[in-house]
């Protein structure tokens, strides 16, 4: 970490106090001591090239300049991590996320060149296409963005207007964008800096539609990069974060593209117009799924990198008395400031676990898929949605209570929270509408309650609903075991309640789709405890799986962080519990004292905690956060750096306020 | 509203259906006809300056150039309110906000010299420093700002540490900021501004410290603007919002000021260094309760701004099929969506009740003050604090609410809605951080319980602590008052917890400071739930009021409003409900059921209830909620206004895109 830099006394004190192997922990955080090495052996990379870093804070440059800075530095990455890749093959995605994260305050304009583009090539072209495309994707030679959503349509991919054509005459597809609703709008790096693009348009054979394709389609012209002739693109203008991700729109009138440009390692149109359909539609959810689990420990390094920010200013912060002759209390010392803070580093923990599992789950199924078998893609799919809705909601949520616990200085850009927040907050959205993800676990929920109904045998993840209906009258237990069954009880009993409520509904002569509208706030919640209920176990499962190994000082600590993971979320839903399960009013009083005493345990680890996360500053870009905790020193840094600070009086004051000052004295 | 423009089909139909009198619900929000005409005067006259408003959208500027242009049009709206003002006299304090909304998407750089600068002279300045710097003030001819917060202070006063020495050999004041955290941070229009600023500061006479008091200090020379000699001047640097409010920080070495300069109406210093402390220095609180009340009106705004933007794009906005064979559905159809949008509807309506009654009891209590009479201050402070901090929080939370269901779209700048949540979220934290003054609020509920404990007499707001203790074994009654009962339940049972939790800490040997920090998460949320109690109490009573007035249609729709309200608070606080009152299971359910059936009832009215609110298209600043509906179209121009998209090839292109692409291909 840092060298030869003098550290805030508190932090020095703090760090003194730890009780664990923070370098254990690390590795754990990391998925394995390999991966720490893996991450640092890039990182160093990443900070020997001065270049990637910015001297002039982002957010003092003009409008174009961002994006021309972030052009620069993504080349520049771009050869540092070929190297790297070059002598030791591919990272984890996980470094990869990491490692942008040192070079990117934001995000990159070529996010969706290494993510969507490449990985729609490899999942859906034929090994054709992808011997064609892949070599100059990798090496840039072309650049690409991937373009689903448009200006009228995010969710509902049925509902795409743009259309690909078949001319068979002239073996082409002929795209066009029929309405203003059926420009594309969103895709990253569209905007001024791709020059391909995977496009997803209906396909129009003969006048029949067969739906949704993907097609490859050249946008600008590889010399001039001057847009082609037929195509209208552009960037979409500013937004709440990924700021520099350069997203944009793209129209076609009557643009043609050569026939071997549809994907068709599924579904294939023949020279002369014949349709074939692909064995299964299906395999092509792969994506979708993976890039939701991933989205489980992008939101764990949000909430991580926002809790090392929080918790680091919190001990160098002092404010108030506690005690009226005592000096200036740290605020770290404030329960409340705990209660807000501690249950972020529990959670990054919690995602990264839970991240584990289902990746090991992902590739099972992925397996079953080579061989045939659709089984268990359901259940995986139910439980992406549920958990990526989850993960993503709450991680935001955290987050900005991360930048909230830090005061009116949380509100600065410089204390790098908002910026956080800005791409936390959006992966509710992306990748799946929060509420319409939660919906689509819900339908499987009510089909998986019908099947218990019906006494049939269930996927392990819904197993409990069997359960749900027989174990009523068991003793509570004020144990994480004992508030996990409880909440296995209260996504039961919210399940039977939706699907009670939609039956009650039919009986009244509701369409069963109208009885779905009605019932659809409980479904979600619904979701939201089946989600909860997995959360909490599979953290806790894997807290005692990995006790087993580690040290005795990591297994204490990461036993609190998990527990109290599981009382917070017992008290937070305290009154499902006493609807749904056998707690009693004064077990909820107890479990109140058990998080205080948790909150207490936690406090002398704090700062060795998110040290664990192992974070450098040129990860975390804080005022804030740094590991050296020069809070102060860094604000007033950062501000002296603003344009306006440059000259004692600006412009304005002659232009406007002396021409007026002087106008109102008469 | 507008003119000769295209209305969006959906919204013409939604407007058809509507079933009261919307001016009269108008007039309502903005606290009767005379106020909605005096805004409108007022609107009008600020619609007749073209230059008022953007060409350029301001993110699209540089940082300095959006500085100058708020600069500029400050002085412009300066004009035209004083033309209003010499005509028509002082307008409301919500008018005047809304008259600045109109002009400043963001915030004025002139916002504390018209708020707390003058209101600071006014409420601290003798008459002869009133006469003097008031005239001044109102002409413009010297601008200032309030600093009181530095960077290492924010919530503890006490803890300044800007010096203010007095020396009686020239009869000044030297003004000195010791080390870096003494500089001033956070003040409005400091950075860039003003010329003057009233500082707080700690009063050193002959080597005894006299505690805070206010200074008016010239800091830039009126004719050239340059900071004077002894003075450290500069801009902060962005942030989350607020970002054309030029905030700044100050710093003092030995600066020095005349005697007269201190704010002498309470405390004073003579010639000879003489101390004469005030009569009571409770009066200077009157500020900062007015400021926390009108927030309650602030976020009123916020949110009805938030709520008319996303239930008009999402009546435009059509997604998904309810049902296979029909269209796409409309999405404000959506149950879930109704659940997001309508409570915040209801909530702009609750703060408007909640301000209008609170306001009068400020009133109240200053005539009191005026006549020496301090009994009720100590009830209105902690009201003041614990509405404050829930209306910020809850505020913010649903503007967020409203951003996140407009899906991608919300996410747009375009949309208004990041830089509404900017703005809303920032009332959590300025005036009294959220957790401090929910904690004072709690320290007077521990006094007020303690003197229920001993029989005394209460005060109105918690005189439902008297009863909390005896109405235990009442039936449930699933209606508004019923509820709101339950919520006094809950609220005096969190206090009696709280309390016992102090107690219990106590009698374990701790300090009673100590015992608080431990109880300090339980005690916030007993504010909490006294907070919430009076909000939904206080609302319901105003309802009740106001339909004897109103016409049937906007009594039965305000009705539906204020149930939701109620209902809505009963069904999120049902686990405190279960472990406070004598709710039963089932009447939770009964309760989700009428809630539903209130969505659906208000769902016919939904866009006539946010056409209500009378926002102008200039007030919303929103491609997504202006009164034509024509959602698609703006989003597009307004992208199109990107400087990126002025130039079909961007420069980075050729200075590093494509020497890279070249070399990758070798």
């Amino acid at each position: 970490m840092a060298v030869n830099v003098e550290i805030n006394e508190n932090l020095v004190k703090e760090r003194s106090k730890c009780t664990f192997n923070v370098k254990e922990l690390t590795h754990i955080f990391d998925g394995g001591e390999k991966l720490t090495q893996e991450r640092k052996r890039l990182v160093n990379a990443i900070l020997s090239v001065k270049e990637l870093q910015d001297e002039v804070p982002e957010l003092y440059l003009s409008y174009n300049e961002r994006y021309e800075n972030v052009v620069r530095k993504g080349i520049l990455l771009h050869s540092v991590l070929k190297e790297s890749k070059d002598k030791y093959g591919e990272p984890d995605p996980r470094i990869l996320r990491r490692a942008q994260g040192m070079v990117f305050r934001d995000m990159s304009p070529f996010l969706l060149h290494l993510g969507m583009f490449i990985l729609t090539i490899e999942g859906q072209g034929t090994p054709e296409q992808q011997s064609e495309w892949l070599p100059k994707a990798h090496s840039m030679q072309i650049i690409g963005s991937y373009a689903q959503t448009e200006l009228g349509h995010g969710t509902f991919l049925r509902g795409l207007e743009t259309t690909a054509t078949y001319d068979a005459s002239t073996e082409e597809f002929i795209l066009n964008s029929p309405k203003l609703t059926s420009y594309k709008w969103w895709p990253g790096g569209l905007g001024s800096t791709i020059n391909h693009c995977i496009i997803a348009a209906q396909l129009h054979i003969n006048g029949k539609n067969h739906g949704i394709h993907m097609f490859m389609v050249q946008i600008r012209d590889l010399e001039t990069h001057v847009p082609l002739p037929g195509i209208k693109v552009g960037e979409i203008g500013p937004k709440l974060g990924f700021q520099t991700v350069n997203n944009g729109f793209l129209g076609f009138n009557n643009f043609r593209i050569p026939r071997k440009n549809m994907l068709m390692k599924n579904s294939q149109v023949l020279k002369d117009g014949t349709y074939i359909k692909g064995p299964n539609d299906k395999l092509t959810y792969g994506t979708m799924v993976r890039v939701r689990v991933n989205i489980l420990s992008d939101v764990a390094l949000y909430v991580a990198k926002a809790a090392t920010i929080a918790v680091r200013y919190s001990a160098v912060r002092h404010q108030s008395q506690l005690k009226a002759k005592e000096p200036e209390t740290q605020i770290l010392d404030y329960l409340t400031q705990q209660h807000k803070l501690f249950i972020a580093i529990a959670t990054s923990h919690a995602y990264v676990s839970t991240h584990a599992w289902m990746i090991k789950k992902y590739f099972n199924v992925v397996e079953d898929l080579g061989r045939g078998k659709l089984d268990h893609l359901p259940e995986l799919h139910a439980l992406t949605c549920c958990l990526k809705a989850t993960s993503s909601r709450d991680g935001a949520t955290l987050v900005e209570q991360c930048r909230l616990a830090c005061g009116g200085h949380g509100y600065m850009a410089s204390s790098n929270l908002p910026i956080l927040y800005g791409l936390a907050t959006a992966t509710v959205t992306y990748e799946g509408e929060h509420t319409v993800v939660l919906l689509q676990t819900a339908r499987y929920l009510m089909k998986a309650w019908t099947a218990a109904l019906q006494g049939k045998v269930l996927a392990p993840s819904v197993s409990y609903l069997a359960d749900g209906m027989k174990f009523k009258n068991q003793m509570w237990q004020n144990t994480p075991e004992g508030i996990i069954e409880g909440l296995y009880h209260v996504a039961a009993g919210k399940i039977k309640d939706a699907f009670n409520v939609i039956q009650k509904h039919v009986k009244a002569g509701k369409d069963y789709e109208d009885a779905w509208n009605l019932a659809s706030v409980q479904l979600i919640k619904a979701s939201e405890a089946h989600s909860r209920a997995i959360l909490c176990d599979g953290y806790w499962r894997e807290t005692i799986r990995n006790s087993m190994t580690t040290s005795t000082g990591v297994a204490s600590v990461s036993g609190y962080l998990a527990q109290l993971y599981i009382v917070y979320w017992g008290l937070e839903t305290s009154g499902d519990l006493l609807m749904y399960s056998n707690i009693s009013r004064e077990d909820v009083t107890v479990l109140k004292e058990k998080y205080e005493v948790l909150l207490t345990l936690i406090r002398p680890n704090a700062v060795a905690l998110v040290d664990a996360f192992d974070f450098y500053d040129q990860d975390l870009h804080s005022t804030l956060g740094s590991y050296d905790g020069r809070v102060y020193e860094r604000l007033m840094e950062d501000a002296l750096k603003s344009p306006l600070n440059k000259e004692p009086v600006n412009q304005s004051f002659h232009k406007y306020l002396k021409p007026f000052i002087k106008s109102s004295k008469l």
